[in-house]
């Protein structure tokens, strides 16, 4: 069998693979697994990208053995079983597609260069690079006007990660960065939320949309709801007849499926996602099973797809590495397959220090606690018992001392950044004769 | 005044300026100060990028007012006083020159793209792409000789750099990847040291360059000595009449100083760099002081110039600090000037666990004791608290488990990627009825 996609699911498939008589490829672009409801905290400079990730050989479960690969997988033939290589081609008895989601600019793929995305370490480490930039750019811009749209960060979405990231860009713009620039005033960083529902975190209760609003706003972010985004260029974005100039743009909008979606021949939903049956297998396709953000899947009795979440990819992982295991022993049939069913353990989104908003079944929880019980938990989750304690002691670090220290600009440096304002700078002594 | 350069060198002299009345800049072309003796300890996977290096922002005395300006200097013109960029310049009473060297192929500079050298943390990252996928595509090649090649590493060098390269390969290469690598018998991994002169370590006493030769060689390291490489390209190194095929190549045999020496009209070595006067001054201007490993100081009464490392820089920049700062206060006058004086504190490199050479006045260690040493005196010159308490916990965690884990391959990964051996390669359970 194989599996594509190194992420939660993926891996949660291999995990249940114990004691089975078969040859096993997991299949992945990247050698490492990525926690990306952290990745948030890579993109602005509280963590190292090592901390929140881990190589899949080291990750995978040594029980059952599972030949790691990696390299890019180019398409599928369902009909023949095979996966396609730029060079040659695997045969498979059973697959496991989770190769998880990519960004979707809705048709304006030419915003992507003016507003990445969040999905990879690349994409993180692309985002710290422009926002510690912008930084360094503001700080030698004598214009008031360009230096206050430089330090505008727009964020596009309001779902979790753009409420996550529209917090802690606020918070190393307030209690960390300032410190050190001279020429910076705190309060010309602008950091201004865009989302085109009616309120933010539509997958949480209202009354948590609400808090996570005035959470937001009471930390200086302004929140704009109900906007459409019409267009993002190098300067700014335009929302209905307002162009906001805003030297950074982020999307954190919407995900498409990856395109290997569109090789299995089955129907997709508008986003590009498998419309999978209850044993989650692609239909017409019994031995093909589809997992995590790349499927839509509506359990019965419920109107809205499961959400695009870790914790659907790990038991969408958990049901399909138990089917194929028990098929592969023989100790049940394809007629015996089970019907998935999603335990909803709730959804949570940090906002800042100590805020947080958190939804268990019927309950609500909303600043210090929620925010407690959101570190609880991604520490928990966190892949490898060294990451935990490494991101257990920058969290503590940050929290006392309120200090980012992952602040590396790697890559070109050279993008934004002027000289300084060259006639007004002459570095001199007062009783130097040369003095200017 | 001017200083370029935020390493060892330019924070020195930075830190000395407490209580100037002048305008002061450090300009960098990275945002980030490196703490260079630990750059091996990234290209081999041990440490990230963020527990060597601080924010120039966050690491300068704050006592002492300093424009930190992110920006690539391009020229100085040393009679009208200028340091000039792309767009602009500025003006300078004194100029601190702290920009350090760079690689050296001696002419050979189509060796580069296949013989990466270890100067910044983008090197680093490079080199552990590199180090990373080289073990990814010999998992899966099929050819014995072909994969033996991909698992070989000649390190042209033997200097501390190529030392302590040699042994963290060796020690990645035997004790953390074979656990995750099927098709891989460690001891097909080759790491070859190649140096030019008859003993490595050339700055240290001989007795100690004989030690580290032999506790290289414990750990299974070929090391060649008296071997000039005569063609470095994709395929291996070429030594003499011998062609050794090796998939990595790392440079870490020269270094030539940074190409702005070349502006200040004075004499350089074959390697581009100043030579300086007793004041560290740059002859026929004062107000030029150059440090670090971009000049050539002989001390007198000694034959050989000082050597370009941390030591140096830092007792140069504490040096010009010293000077600068009381010329501007008006202590002093350039007629006062002092002579610099080197205190060897002694020097160190590290082979491998519990194994290290060090020569300290006319002691000499070795082993244990000066793995210790080594430890000790890293940890305590790393710039930051946090830093020194993470690159502590990470050793301690590799002393006792063995184990390497920022072991992520971030940028390309196609480069010698491979599909798997395709046509054997089906991935079936034993009953499948198609299984090949």
């Amino acid at each position: 069998m194989i599996i594509i996609g190194g992420g939660f699911g993926g891996l949660a498939v291999q995990r249940r693979l114990t004691g089975i008589d078969a040859r096993v490829a997991l299949i992945d672009r990247q050698n490492h697994h990525v926690f990306q409801p952290l990745l948030y905290q890579v993109a602005t400079a509280s963590l190292s990208p090592a901390s929140i990730s881990a190589p899949i050989r080291a990750t995978i479960n040594d029980q059952a053995e599972c030949d790691v690969v990696l390299a890019e997988v180019k398409g599928i033939d369902p009909d023949r079983k095979r996966v396609i290589f730029d060079e040659g081609s695997v045969g498979y008895d059973y697959l496991v597609l989770a190769a998880g989601a990519t960004h979707n600019y809705f048709g304006n793929d030419d915003w992507a260069p003016h507003a990445p995305g969040l999905k990879s370490l690349s994409d993180a480490t692309e985002i710290r690079r422009r926002l510690l930039l912008a930084f360094e750019s503001a700080e030698h811009e004598g214009d008031l006007e360009s230096q206050r749209a430089e330090l505008t960060f727009a964020v596009v979405g309001g779902g979790p990660t753009g409420v996550e990231l529209c917090g802690a860009i606020k918070e190393i713009a307030t209690h960390t960065l300032p410190r050190e620039y001279q020429n910076i005033d705190p309060r010309a960083v602008r950091v201004i939320l865009l989302e085109g529902a009616p309120r933010l975190l539509g997958a949480f209760p209202e009354e948590l949309s609400a808090r996570a609003k005035r959470d937001l706003e009471d930390l200086g972010v302004e929140v704009r709801l109900g906007t459409q985004v019409t267009e993002i260029n190098g300067d700014g974005v335009r929302v209905g007849d307002e162009f906001i100039p805003a030297g950074n743009t982020i999307w954190a909008a919407g995900v498409q499926a990856n395109p290997l979606t569109k090789d299995l021949g089955a129907e997709l939903d508008r986003s590009g996602r498998v419309i999978v049956g209850s044993d989650l297998s692609v239909p017409g396709h019994p031995e093909i099973f589809a997992i995590g953000d790349l499927v839509s899947y509506t359990p019965e009795g419920s109107e809205h797809p499961l959400p695009g979440v870790a914790q659907t990819a790990m038991q969408m992982g958990r049901f399909v590495g138990d089917t194929i295991r028990d098929e592969i022993r023989g100790t049940r049939t394809r007629d015996q397959r089970g019907v998935f069913s999603y335990h909803d353990k709730g959804s949570m989104a940090i906002i800042g220090k100590n805020r947080a908003v958190a939804a268990v079944g019927d309950r609500k929880f909303t600043g210090f606690i929620a925010w407690l019980m959101w570190a609880f938990v991604h520490i928990a989750f966190l892949v490898g018992f060294r990451n935990r304690i490494r991101v257990m002691f920058n969290w503590g670090w940050k929290w006392l001392l309120g200090s980012h220290d992952a602040r590396l600009i790697i890559g070109d440096t050279r993008m934004r950044i002027r000289t300084p304002r060259t006639d007004e700078f002459e570095y001199h002594a007062p009783g130097d004769p040369d003095r200017g």
